[in-house]
């Protein structure tokens, strides 16, 4: 696992420049990963096996690559941040585990799911056991004040994908409501990515704050971007569907600002309609012509570049937020970082 | 709902010599517990009332209990053991929901579970939710050890439930797994129960270990005798089916002291492998004799009663750990707790 992990890392790639200033510390961030594989006794193989299979997942490492990286900006970097990045990127591991579960989605990145291989309960299980292990690596950090963090990180994942549901096919979502989740279920860990890089660095108050507010930023403008490819026809040549969220009964920023501006009536009420009236009438059957013409309405709108700006807008405060910060390696890293996921390749 | 649970509390009971000494502080537990659902935004409403629901499940509140005596035990106890209190009860809620949801139960003491009311995923992130927050709790000592242990407890819980799981008709479950398997899914959270209050007390490290062991020992004797009550008759009487643990697979203290008894061949054995060969033949169907028989040799062994001398055994020991403790109205609900918890009542 950590062989291919690494030689993922080290083929060429745009992320190069964000992982260059620490790669050494990326690399225990893994070890220690895969090392709670191997925490299980040997009378526990079954379980091993399972959670090597999770925890070999391959992925981009990015959250822990910003704490690294918010905490060697500092003079006096702490070698603890390898202990909060793997804390980071465990609990996202969780989240995905859990994720997956809760969407009984067959694979992830090629690889099929926890759910999918053992069940959904050996996978919601395997998914606590990771949370677990996700907090107990941030007690090697011996800062209460980043347990407590990490604690309403994990609340507010949990209410981010709660609300995901409990909101879904509910067509007064408001654009507050929708900020309010995006940042519940993705932009919270980015920002206690950042922000505990930049404690564990001994960074002053005031630029904690302003790392905090770049991982803010980036998170929710992340989130958007993922939310606004979702009516992308590029995912199509993904192999994605497009209108995916909508089919779901999931209302992202394009179709909010389309209800907004046309509040009465329009084609996306008339595909929730449908979609209620099919469920009352018994067993769900989707009206495809109802939800063929909210998505076209959507993408003809040009919401979908309207919801581009707002993300690059919050991609240009994440950069403003660093121009206060001192200018090195891992400052540039993190603008790099800010670009690429802006769609900006420099 | 704090109301049903103060009348609960208040109601004579053989227990409320356990709760006397600190009935005031088990009070603002249940206040800190309930709090939680009222902490949602109103924007929220559907997720608030979701968690008032699992929130105000009854309970005897036996591990916030252990907790508070065994801080209050000592001359300086901390007023942070409510906030342990309610995290130990927090955490004991979640698992509950979790396993509810794995095991696709209905109801839980006459209640309809959160799975049953809104699906298995709103129940999974419930679980999640209500985990996190009792870690949030927990920082509120402000001790990372305490957290530590924390979330140590959480990993073994999970790791218990999933051994139950993945060790399901296997019939080489040996003693020893079984003991580690009970201290996980039980023992380790009253084994945190009574450690933190002694740390929050501030005991010296030798009393800690006392009260550790208290924890540990009242654990284990906990879960065998509920074990043992699945092979009573009297469990038929309260509505439960008597060997249910044996029909879904699970092998706990007596069945394996008679597989111990007869390696070679016995009914437990003939019962596991009708259960295996119907399962290879296409949809699970029980052999109902099979099962029978083995139940009836499991009851007929001495087996039930050997089970419970190991675990007044355990008790015995509890009570012993006690005795070198202060001689405190603390530590008498304690010993009451033990006797109880053995079937002594005093």
């Amino acid at each position: 696992m950590t062989e291919s992990n690494v030689q993922q890392m080290t083929s060429t790639s745009p992320y190069d420049a964000i992982y260059d200033p620490v790669r050494p510390e990326l690399q225990s961030v893994i070890v220690n990963i895969a090392s709670l594989a191997e925490e299980q006794g040997s009378h526990e193989g079954a379980m091993a096996e399972r959670l090597e299979h999770v925890l070999s997942a391959p992925g981009k490492r990015l959250r822990p690559a910003i704490t690294l990286l918010a905490s060697r900006l500092w003079r006096n970097p702490s070698e603890l941040d390898v202990m909060m990045g793997t804390a980071v990127e465990l609990l996202h591991i969780a989240t995905l585990i859990h994720d997956d579960t809760v969407d009984a989605a067959d694979t992830r990145r090629g690889r099929e799911t926890a759910s999918n291989l053992w069940g959904r309960n050996v996978a919601v299980l395997l998914g606590d056991y990771v949370f677990a292990a996700a907090a107990r690596f941030v007690c090697d950090t011996n800062s209460v004040r980043l347990v407590r963090r990490f604690s309403e990180t994990i609340m507010e994942l949990a209410r981010g994908e709660l609300n995901e549901l409990l909101d879904g096919q509910d067509s007064h979502v408001t654009r507050e409501s929708y900020y309010q989740r995006i940042y519940d279920k993705t932009a919270s860990l980015f920002t206690t990515a950042s922000e505990s890089g930049a404690v564990l660095g001994s960074a002053h108050e005031s630029e904690i704050l302003l790392l905090r507010n770049y991982g803010y930023k980036l998170g929710m403008a992340y989130q958007v971007l993922d939310d606004v490819l979702d009516y992308d026809s590029t995912s199509e040549e993904l192999g994605k569907p497009v209108g995916n969220d909508l089919k779901e009964g999931i209302l992202t920023l394009p179709a909010i600002m389309l209800i907004e501006a046309e509040p009465e009536s329009n084609p996306v009420f008339d595909w929730f309609k449908s979609a209620v009236d099919a469920r009352d009438d018994g067993p769900a059957e989707i009206d495809a012509d109802a939800l063929d013409a909210a998505i076209k309405a959507v993408r003809e709108s040009g919401y979908i570049e309207e919801s581009r700006k707002v993300a690059l807008g919050w991609i240009d405060e994440a950069q403003e937020s660093l121009s206060g910060l001192p200018n090195t390696e891992e400052r540039v890293a993190l603008e790099t970082l800010a670009d690429l996921t802006g769609g900006r390749t420099s």
